[in-house]
């Protein structure tokens, strides 16, 4: 089964590790790889030191909100591709998560076409979860499930800033 | 700050656990009430084995999807909102989150204007998060953060029942 999370709205990644913790719970074997994000944040480290059921890992640098994708940016995401591609191969995860991928999608770092192939020879009992917004429609035409978080109101625009513990 | 989730997508309780495990995992204490479950899901047995920064109660029965409310709905509905309060009252929880809240209002469990009023007594420094279809407008208008998971795309109607591990 293939998830999408997308949208402008507070909760995809959030949503994401919910399932990995659900999922976990369940007995599951999890990844949960993130793509963009190069900085280990508050749920990753609850993964490391209490869940050792879920397996985590970065393919990003820092966000790029205020400047251009760079070389190595392009390298990291192609890294977490080839990476991503071995965890499948592996047949070890139950649950894999590719949080921001779509994202990675948007700025081009990784080719659409690639992810579609991933997709078409994905094993049949494996649940991939994608996030991010702007998801592409040929990724939603292939989902199995899609929910966009939409954003009804959000503290931001109160000037209040991204908090420990709550957004990262 | 008052966050609230609701809309028909999938995505609701799971954006809740994966902030309650964010949370936990930057050092916050954290309270999750489900009002209307009364089943212990994978997401429960994973707090209370591996994440005591997590304290976890149901306040409902079983889901009355196929049935009205019965008097001893409205009871367990009542005393789950009677803990909350007590929850608030301690000063030990820097989160707390309400599962299924809106449910119980929509069902008339619990009267809107005692959630309004535990609102407007809630102390400035604690995080309080809602979930469940059907928010009622006046509770939308108190948040400071609204996000509806709308569905896009369900596996539901592809006749896939909820599987253990993904939807509980």
């Amino acid at each position: 089964m293939i998830h999408i999370y997308t949208g402008n709205g507070k909760g995809k990644t959030t949503a994401a590790i919910g399932l990995a913790v659900r999922a976990a719970g369940s007995g599951m074997k999890v990844f949960f790889g993130q793509f963009v994000k190069g900085m280990a944040y508050n749920e990753v480290s609850i993964f490391n030191e209490q869940m050792p059921q879920i397996d985590h890992e970065l393919f990003g640098r820092t966000c790029f909100i205020n400047r251009d994708p760079e070389p190595e940016d392009y390298k990291a995401a192609k890294a977490g591709l080839r990476k991503v591609k071995n965890i499948i191969q592996s047949g070890q995860y139950s649950l894999i998560v590719l949080d921001e991928l779509n994202i990675a999608l948007y700025y081009k770092l990784i080719a659409l076409e690639d992810i579609l192939k991933l997709i078409n020879e994905l094993p049949r009992d494996l649940e991939l979860v994608i996030t991010g917004r702007y998801a592409p429609q040929e990724l939603i035409d292939k989902a199995d499930l899609v929910t966009e978080m939409k954003e009804v109101k959000h503290y931001y625009k109160q000037d209040i800033k991204a908090r420990k513990g709550i957004e990262f």
